[in-house]
Parts: C-alpha cells; structure tokens; sequence
C-alpha cells in the first residue's frame, strides 16, 4: 500500500514539474511551486529530490519512459508494419510537440535537459532507431523492398529529422514554414510508397 | 565603356558587403566599410544605394541570381538526371553553407534579409522546388519511378529540409549534430535508388 502511495506521489511531483517547467520555464519554477500544484508538502518533495536539478533529470526520464512504454504498445499489435511505422513516428512528433515551440519555457526545458540530463537526448534518439529499425525488419519479412533495416531506418530518421526539433528553432525559416503533422504523414506514406516498390 | 566600369563597382559593393556583414555583422558594418573594402569611394556607394538596408536588399538579389546561375548551369549539362539532382543539391548545400552557421554576422545577414528582402526567400524555395521538379521530369522520362514530379519535387525537399537551416538554428540538436554534406549525398543516393525501383 505504502508503495502505492509513494509512486503516486512521484508522479504527482512529476506531473507538476512538467506543466509548470513547459508553462512558465525552469528558472521561475520554485520547488514550492511544484509542491503546491502536486499537492504534496514542499518536504516530501525534497525527500524525492535534492535540487531542481534532479527533477529536470527525473522529468527526463519520465519522457524516456513514456517513449518506451509507446514503442512497447507499437510493436506489439498484429497492425501491418507499414501501419506501426506511420503509427510511431506521428506518436513521437506528438511528444516531441512542446519542444518544437518557441516558448520560453519549452526552451528553458529543452536548456535544463541538455545541461542535467543529456544522455536521456542519447536514450531518444537510439530509441527512435531502434523502433524504426524493428518495424522495418517486419516489414522486410513481409516483402518491401528493404535490404538494410538498420540503415533503411537512419535514412528514414534523417529525412524526417526537420519535423523533430528542439525549441529555439527560428519559426522564420523559409522552407520550415508549415511543417505540420499532415507533411510528416505525407512524407512517410511517399517513404513507404517508394518501399512498396 | 562606362557601362563594363559601372557593373565593376556594382560587383565590387556587392562582394565587399557579403564578405564584411558574414564577417562582422550587419549591424557593425557601415557605409565607410564598406567603401574601403571594395575601393571605391563612400560618395560611389551611396550613387548606388541610399542606405544600407537597399544594401541588404542588393545582397540578397544577389544571392538569387547566383543561384539561377548554378540551376542554370546544371541543368543545361548533359549528365544523367541522377547525377543533376546531386550536383544540383549538393551545390545548393554549399550556396547555403554560410547561412547554417551560428556566427553573429550570418545570424544578422539572415535577420536582415527576412525584414529588408523577404521575397527573396520565395524566389530560393520557388526556384529550389521548380529545379528539382525540373530533374525529376527528365528522370521520369528515362524511366525513374516517378508519377508526378512536382509532388515528388516537394518530398524531396521535405526530406532535406534539416540539411537547410537558417543562422541560429541550436547546434545541441540531438538528431542534427552532424548534418554535414555526407549526409546529404547519403540521403538522396537513397532516395534515388528507391525511386529507380
């Protein structure tokens, strides 16, 4: 029971973090700030966490965890594989989507996770290639035209790396303009086209 | 006589002011600079431009007719539809490479152009796009993969997007660090092979 409780408590305390880190930045985000929207006293926070600094990791890798626990569902189901790859990787431009505004507080964010947690970017983006790259194995079993999974999956990565931003991005680049959910669909139905032969 | 003179001048305030806003910025180049560095004197730079905001705009015009040079150029060579489309890109890769940097001076250059001479990044996408749609006319008619150029054009630039970024683009990307020409050559020989089936 008191294990229940515990981790609901972490998540409440994570869930808090994240909304005010994204909603008004990390800087202005005081630890009691986040033990009053958690609705856990400011000490119970401390008990999780030494500093703001460890809740910037822990918030890192409750996004890693997420993104693990959406591959898991991904690759799991009985869908076509061209179906799971269109399925992933609109689900991960989903989560990534805070990140690719440029509001304060997703670039603070983005700033925190660099400078406290930067193995969980290492985690993401190993994590991408590695989902792409099991999906593109089942794919290649099931006749595309696919010879290498592994490198089929980094060019696939890197021609969809513009829909995957950090915050910060300019929004004025000319040929970024409306790079929407509906391209990144386009782009990967063109991909899978091409792989169909 | 005077005429070849008069392009002289023009062609010498044009590369002096690439070459010092790059440098130093735009904001910490003036007129006299400018004057000194392409040898002519002040009164001669301002006979061609009132201020440096029309430099700016010069500059930018600049840009787009080297450009319609470069498409020109390839175009009209006799190699393989395949390799167009690499000479083309690859090329245009390196046009740009000034304005992916994070320097203070491309920052600025690219800041300035977006206010003073913001048609001219339509006339660069236009002109990327419809070279590319070019190319692909020619490879559909030797036999490429191809249905609808101009649909097909648009993929490829969504694809390679990343490879074309504005100044002050974050360098901590995770899935952009390191973007170089290689990865570019890599992704459309990939692509390339996908549409040659």
């Amino acid at each position: 029971m008191v294990r229940q409780r515990t981790g609901d408590k972490d998540r409440q305390i994570v869930d808090a973090a994240i909304s005010l880190f994204l909603a008004k930045g990390v800087r202005s985000t005081t630890i009691q700030d986040i033990s009053k929207k958690a609705g856990v006293a400011v000490g119970t926070v401390y008990l999780y966490h030494k500093d703001k600094a460890a809740i910037v990791r822990r918030v890192a890798f409750a996004f890693a965890e997420r993104h693990e626990s959406f591959v898991e569902e991904v690759l799991s189901t009985r869908r076509k594989p061209q179906r799971k790859l269109l399925d992933y990787m609109l689900g991960f431009y989903d989560m990534w989507q805070p990140f690719s505004e440029n509001s304060i507080g997703a670039l603070e964010l983005a700033e925190a996770v660099i400078k406290y947690a930067p193995e969980t970017l290492e985690i993401a983006k190993d994590r991408f290639l590695s989902a792409i790259e099991s999906i593109l194995f089942e794919a290649k079993d099931t006749g595309l035209a696919i010879e290498k999974p592994s490198a089929d999956a980094q060019w696939i990565a890197l021609s969809t790396t513009a829909f995957f931003p950090l915050a910060g991005t300019p929004s004025e680049h000319p040929f970024r303009k409306s790079l929407g959910r509906n391209e990144l669909e386009g782009l990967l139905k063109w991909i899978l086209k091409r792989l169909e032969g």
